[in-house]
């Protein structure tokens, strides 16, 4: 058995606050168990220089931790002057999969930013940022559907992301800290609502793996997006 | 009448959630109405280079606000590649406060990080960072105590702050950030439990002020103070 | 067809030229059609801090390109004072295959730098970085083995990595850059020569891609694979 | 008795030479014993983005230090490549004081920047810094009067600083750098010629002081003030 | 005898392969012996601010080197985060060389970028760039004026570096590195066809020199550049 | 005639003000005309990494000017987070200028940097500062050899450095800084009490000269370097 009596292919609990910080068009909290993440969605005017003109819009994600959010405390990167490799890598990752589940086109000339900050993390902070920042950016459309600054809605289908792993040759779901420091293997899946892979990225440091395994790893990362897609809906249909 | 029914004299409502973040040895939550603050407390060994051999610990403070904290999303500063002149100055406050309720000689060479971090500004982020930073560090005391890390406490007294203000020519006290966009007086008064002076930074940049005005604001600040000492109290005696 | 006659499941020319560059251990100049980088192999005493007195070594990755090797002048990253974020993304992922193809505990504590610039850009550039980036290691621990540096072959097996993607519902195989410009889907599979995964990274902005195509583009990839741990073999056992 | 036959609450020789720096539209090298530091003030054309249009303009304030102007040489911050946090924050005190003797309405979109140097230092830099500084701005404010570039005098009143402190229990005046280094509290005062306050900044690491001793050093600060006053009158009024 | 059969005369063997990459408008690969040296003028409109709506255009250089270029590797400068001054160093100079081969006035408000990239060092890495910085150019403006996008040559005439040095008190031509390293003087001297100096730069960190030995030296330097001329025209005249 | 009367083989008045900032170890402040450099030599225990363990020491320089100093006020460098190319190119000449004047074996492992800062800009701020540098580490020398801390006086000879140009065909000496931005070409000449060349740099942006022209320049630098060697002479032996 896993802690907290977990099964192979069973999520740690989650929980979505919606309406979280005040001043965001949208913004939760999300928390895989003890993993916590601030998902904020800013609406702006304007959009990057190669979209002007275009009438379309954007949406990118920038993703970071407190510095005090991990284990060890790790040094702010502010004061480093320069953002680490893997929250760069986050950062992408995190704009490419919403912008997955958004309709440019209606959004005009108007940029969406996701801002997602770990305050406490323990595993899964990139799938739990996804996850968040997709209802993030959905009560800040809706907020602006409301307010008539949208006139349709962009809003294609939900997008949610969900870690597994090869841990002593045996695939889990949703790895915890400890977990994941110990696997063979790491996946982590970003799908829409439809069942569709937004983006896969498996990587193997310790061993190399199989197409067998690597379907076992999809089948149980599809079984966990179930539960996000749902606890996803909860707070958005609020 | 100010926002919220407050008289001129009057706190916001102060609330302190301790324990709030996991992995640092202290944490807690502050919130001063609509500002929320975490700040941790992380125990290091070691010290900078100018203390090695001494004997002596050391206590460092850095201060920091997530992007979408503010009215206005702000830039992360990561992204700048530098420490915003208002967070620097903010952290060396933070760190001189805090230490004034240290003896660092009983430190050990060890060092006490204080991360404050803005969730949510409305005004005062300064004062409820060193408010409960404060906190943070006694909790983390408490429990290097308790584990036998620190023979002795090194903690000689409690340190809060507040910030008063003059609009339209009436000092008010702990000011949200529409009064304090608005005010022709600002000055945060850092004290200790004893009632004395840790630190005082007031300035004018619309109109000068004369001394008697001084005089009436640090009288509504040592007021603020004692509110925030009760509220300290009640977290860290638990 | 596919500009230069090519079917969709083959690959551009591939030509790898080893020795290419005298000073470092191992070095060579890799060609996919039109794309040309310039990897190569350091060998250096000592290990990254985490690994010191651990008796192990590291094999570690940086990626660049050339300014003029686009179709568009890009700005020297030199110039703008940091490493962007897709050079460092290509820089770990550089990492993590390399290392994966290294027992290291063989190499003591040694660090093999790997290092691809580009010289010439049309598509497939961070899949290329990795193959030639192979044989440069591979050119490079045959040096130490002669030189009795290394004792023992720290290489477990060859990798190699090829880019797949989906140009208007069809799977194709190592796409050009313009082919990528266009691509729904795009995938990268880094593989071992025995025929297992050690990286995938597939992503869909346009349009998500079932279970299905994800098969298909895999089926594609490890044909391609096929060629390029074959024109690895020619350099290598010369 | 203090150095040089001081008492504790005299000032340190005020030398201030008018005209120092031949293009600069203001300058000067002023003197507090043995610290010196070079003002200038240059006007320009233009404001910083949040007033483009309003029709006002802005004064603002730059300090740095000669890397051997202190008794052991500091490293240049250029090739630290970045401001240390101490001159962010004296550059922020400047521009904030300096801005309180001047009617912005009255500038025009036109800028101001108030450069202070020190070449010498031995305590009170910023004090002579802003002393100096607003003795540059009236020399370039005059030169732009009788060029016609302004048409009103934009200047409201002069605008001075001093430091006192705490040593050994006693207050005392304009502190040197040995003083400075064994004080128990220091503050800085600015303020205007009609003897208001524009800013106060008292920080005490080592002891808390109660507002008797504020009192205290606030009489000598003021006292030190009309000495500055009257050494500025004398250089403007040439 | 100097290494491969040199006398003190003559340069190494001079190579150079036109139209290297393709991207590019001009391109070469210059060799001098072992060292080896990517050029590249790319043509693009606009020019810098001090430039714009003055009808005329710009020339600029940047250099730099691939890491395992040198005999030892040297560190990325994008991961240092800045410019060596070496670099630096070399890059104005570049610019300025080739600026003395260009009528600006002829080539409208646009720019040409030289890059060249040093890809294997063995000494005289400056004057093969500006050799070979030279023939990328003239290739790309003979593009521009093929495709009407220039409509007078801005050449003026051909520019081409060589360095010579003081070895043991005898003047030698083209050094190599091993040669540069034990070199009491070092001089570069950069050239136009006409037989005019556009740039000398000699330095003797060793052993200072009279002005009989820079005309000994300047004799061997012009004598050095009539091959490089040669090498020059046999690509161009292609 | 030009300005100041001077003829075209006449230098700008001369002023050197030994011991002018009390902290560095030797100092002065050297003024041709109008331009001014206050020139610092401080002495430091300890060699850069490159020379541990070798017991000799180093030499080195660095080069700034003052926002103000020059005729339009130009951006902090510790601002724009970077040194410029054009000052780390004065300061790795100055630092190499400065090595041929001393015996580096007679340091013992200590190091001595010279900084000068151009306090007002007029032309020439180069080849002042290498003048006055040479005065301030020979005032620093003296005072170690009174101190003991050096046994043997390690001043090979003096070093010092002037400005030539050719204006409208001309050949002048020591440009001012308009007869500089018009110049054909300009030459800086470093040489050594000696009479012999310490470094030579002499660059034609605008109009490529002979060796006949070379050898006017020289001549007419050797009879300016005279003045200079005299006014040196005069301070040190004080």
């Amino acid at each position: 058995m896993r802690r907290h009596n977990r099964s192979n292919d069973s999520m740690r609990e989650i929980r979505i606050a919606g309406d979280y910080i005040k001043h965001p068009a949208g913004s939760v909290l999300i928390e895989f168990g003890d993993t916590k993440v601030i998902c904020t969605a800013s609406f702006s005017e304007g959009v990057p220089p190669f979209l002007k003109g275009s009438g379309t819009g954007w949406v990118t994600g920038e993703y970071g931790m407190l510095p005090a959010s991990t284990h060890t405390r790790n040094q702010r990167e502010a004061r480093k002057g320069k953002v680490d490799g893997r929250s760069q890598e986050i950062s992408r990752l995190l704009g490419r999969a919403l912008r997955a589940s958004v309709d440019m086109s209606k959004l005009g000339e108007n940029t969406i930013i996701i801002d997602c900050d770990v305050i406490q993390a323990d595993g899964g902070t990139r799938t739990a940022s996804i996850t968040g920042g997709f209802v993030a950016l959905q009560l800040a459309v809706n907020k602006m559907l409301a307010q008539g600054v949208l006139a349709d809605n962009p809003v294609i289908q939900a997008v949610a992301a969900v870690s597994v792993g090869i841990i002593d040759g045996v695939p889990m779901l949703d790895l915890d800290y400890d977990e994941d420091s110990g696997a063979e293997v790491d996946l982590n899946l970003v799908a829409g609502a439809d069942g569709k892979i937004v983006e896969i990225q498996g990587a193997a440091e310790k061993l190399a793996f199989g197409r067998d395994k690597l379907n076992e790893l999809l089948d149980l990362g599809f079984h966990g997006l179930n539960a996000l897609f749902a606890a996803q809906k909860k707070v958005i249909e609020l």
